[in-house]
């Protein structure tokens, strides 16, 4: 038995106990009620299901006070921020029943008999259906919206998958009363037993990615955590699909005509997006392409400014902290960097508060090095000379969840170029704004190609829920064994009927 | 260099010299070539790729006579079934032409500024764009409709992603030929250099998953072939996208009201299925489960006497058929199995012909062999004596690309019991039909759990262009910079709207 300990982080001890780590034998047990739990959820139907995520939401609302201080004790992010974070995850468990009610995710087309010429077609009807138990890795950078009642959860529940979360050990307690207060008014709901639980410890994650009843996983965290899991998930007799929210640079590039505009504003926001949430956000905007000359000048000046102002800050645990200042302070001491400026002062390496840094660098000396994510209150600027030394720097980038662009007002054909390039490397292209802050919506997308996701599924957004369904067709069936979606007659949702789409009624 | 040899699976003897294998060299040349096609590919629009993919099928209409009887030469199926195939080839390029047309593919969404719960939330405009150059990894046994003018062509043509295709090696000269035809036509109809291309050889294949301008991978195959790709694709710094279509035991379950009511033709129509293109379909039903007594006697009696009438069949290779003659003979010696029949009179184990074989169990001496798919023309019955047995049986196969029940008219209460259990293993659920047989249409999907496919996506059928598109969101856009499908105004495809469909124009 290993005591799961919730830390607060900005003493670096010990509160209280949270659990104890979850043994094989209780993963195998919760596995297997999971799976118990799978065909009772389905069946509860698309408005039974919107009626547990709106139960969800309500009791997390209940539950705020409670929520919000555990929250902040465990990360150290304050509770302003964990206020907001609890509405963006109650909003998001409302609007995947939203999505339930409308129906479209379910893909719902039919195909009646006929005459094709390839010759005669039988009756087909095809829509979506949950693959069943999931595994959900929480985060340790947003404890609600992407770990216990984030949005892996929220969309697999959506999609009638039972949900298993890994808790991240950084908020065990946090996880923990989530999962007490889900579990709680997802029974009086009347979901099936199983249909949530929560497991703690290294090795609970990997036995769970194992096991038999888990149909897939999701996941946010870092490149080698996926690494490990992946190869895990590789070595089961059925392998099964893995998404991953991994790591990510998210680019900004500054044109000349937007630094002349209002060059100040943009180095100071760009500070402040970049430091959020102690520079411990995935979309954090980890590099700045800044134009040479005068008016680059003035962006860097107001980054170095609005960094120097910044107090010392407090990251999620000692393992980030030490991650940070290791991998900080050799960035800082690669050949072609250097420090630009650091905020924070009094700062010692043995205290839990680091100091923001802002590095510098050139587009013809920059180093591979500053190309990859820094967790922590760590931003790089290179400069560029001129639009050929932009693009080619942007061909040294990897891709990322975002990339942003900022231009003058009304200039259209050097940002047309780089989000032409852009676009290629990144799943979300911002303009004239920050990455940070994902808007959870019908139109958002969180992902892009290696190593920001392995996926090309979005793990933000209301299509989030496609990751956990799969097609069925049924062929030739009678009636009576058809799904309600796929009965002739009027459609309670919108769907494709001999290639024609209708709405729904 | 090496020979790539085009053989007569009749005769066992080589007929021609197609090409030399593909050197690693050459492979880069396609790769980079394919990766420059990209941007232009994609700028040609929906309405240019559709055009394409009508020139495409047009010129296969063309050369209708030269490819039948090459693969019909190269494959011993018969120039009968490859004016099918020609057919519906040609069909399914064109069906994505029109899925061009219609545009629902690109999941088209727009969510305005505006306040939401969790605070203001900027514009933001979602659509699926290509990946990039795709690999395909042509069949064995379907040599047009899963090969280089096949499903995984078309689609990701219809996506705009470049295509390199692995031709198989055995029917080098049918994909040689093909791949020819379907450049020029591409050329005429203005694609650029680099849209299609083919290889040859196992080496070849191999350096194609691992190139740097590869975004995702096609394939139709064995169990074994995918791991080994798969392998190499997880060596990649950037891991991409492999979607399988694997292995399939497609099984049968005749209930008691079936065999009774018709349960001779049901005998007989089982063997024609499972023996269509000598067993080599990957839909082929390979096991069928039948009921003891006397109406399951009808059923299997009339399968004996439908085997014993069967010629002798050639297979696709000598691989192919030392591999039947290998396994099939195995499956005939486990303990729990008898032979029930054979066909194909006189056949010796040298010739290039085998027989068809049926094979019986009892469900309660039923080995796991016989639940492996089985390449070829062998066939198993296994008899149950009741619902639990047969329930029990559902439980020891594997997942598969389908399932099939067939029942008594108007009975519903045991297939009802059925394809809940059958749906959690199969992609496609056919009633009162056989597997084989796989429409491409809109409701189509093909596609399983492991071991069946890796994916949560078809292969036949126009949603299988899902897999060759990722999403990407704009957010703040400039509306010059947006795609049209995403501009304000009247839309040319369907697509959402603040969260609600509305149907184009």
């Amino acid at each position: 038995m290993t005591d799961v300990v919730s830390i607060d982080p900005r003493t670096g001890q010990a509160v209280e106990v949270v659990a104890q780590e979850t043994t094989t034998d209780e993963v195998d047990r919760i596995c297997v009620a999971a799976a118990q739990a799978a065909a009772p959820l389905e069946a509860m139907g698309r408005a039974g299901r919107a009626a547990l995520l709106r139960a969800c939401a309500d009791a997390l609302e209940v539950a705020r006070p409670r929520i919000v201080e555990l929250a902040d004790r465990e990360t150290a992010l304050g509770t302003t921020r964990f206020e907001g974070e609890l509405s963006r995850t109650t909003f998001q468990l409302r609007l995947f029943a939203e999505v339930l009610d409308e129906g479209s995710y379910l893909e719902a087309s039919i195909d009646h008999a006929g005459d094709t010429p390839m010759g005669p077609r039988p009756d087909l009807r095809r829509m979506l259906v949950p693959t069943g138990p999931v595994a959900v890795f929480g985060a340790s950078n947003f404890p609600l919206a992407f770990s216990v009642p984030g949005g892996d959860t929220a969309s697999a529940l959506a999609a009638g998958c039972p949900v298993v979360v890994k808790a991240h050990g950084s908020h065990p307690a946090t996880s923990q009363l989530c999962a007490d207060v889900m579990s709680q008014a997802l029974a009086e709901a009347g979901a099936p037993p199983g249909t949530l639980a929560v497991v703690h410890g290294v090795q609970a994650g990997a036995h769970l990615v194992q096991h038999p009843a888990i149909t897939a996983v999701g996941f946010t965290g870092s490149l080698q955590g996926a690494q490990a899991l992946v190869e895990l998930i590789g070595r089961r007799p059925d392998p099964i699909p893995f998404y991953g929210e991994l790591s990510s640079l998210n680019p900004v590039v500054v044109t000349p005509a937007a630094a002349a505009e209002r060059g100040a504003g943009i180095g100071t926001d760009a500070i402040g997006s970049a430091t959020l949430g102690a520079g411990q956000f995935c979309t954090k905007p980890g590099l700045f392409l800044v134009p040479d000359g005068a008016h680059g000048d003035a962006v860097v000046e107001s980054m170095i400014a609005a960094t120097e102002a910044l107090p010392a800050q407090v990251l999620l645990s000692s393992a980030i902290t030490s991650s940070f200042l290791r991998t900080g302070q050799a960035l800082a001491d690669t050949d072609g960097v250097r420090v630009l400026a650091r905020g924070g002062a009094q700062v010692s390496d043995d205290a839990s508060r680091v100091a923001p840094v802002l590095l510098g660098t050139e587009a013809t000396t920059m180093p591979d090095a500053v190309t990859e994510e820094c967790f922590g209150p760590v931003t790089v600027v290179v400069r560029y000379a001129d639009a050929d030394q932009l693009i080619a720097l942007l061909d040294r980038l990897p891709s990322s969840l975002t990339a942003t662009v900022h231009r003058g007002s009304g200039e259209t054909e050097l940002p047309r170029v780089l989000a032409e390039r852009l676009r290629r490397r990144a799943g979300r292209l911002v303009f004239d704004a920050y990455p940070t802050g994902v808007a959870v919506s019908w139109a958002q997308h969180h992902g892009g190609p290696w190593p920001s996701t392995n996926s090309q599924h979005t793990s933000v957004g209301t299509t989030a829920i496609r990751r956990f369904l799969r097609p069925v067709s049924w062929q030739g069936a009678p009636p009576e064994l058809l799904p309600d979606e796929l009965k002739d007659g009027p459609s309670p949702v919108p769907r494709r009927v001999d290639g024609v789409l209708h709405l729904a009624r």
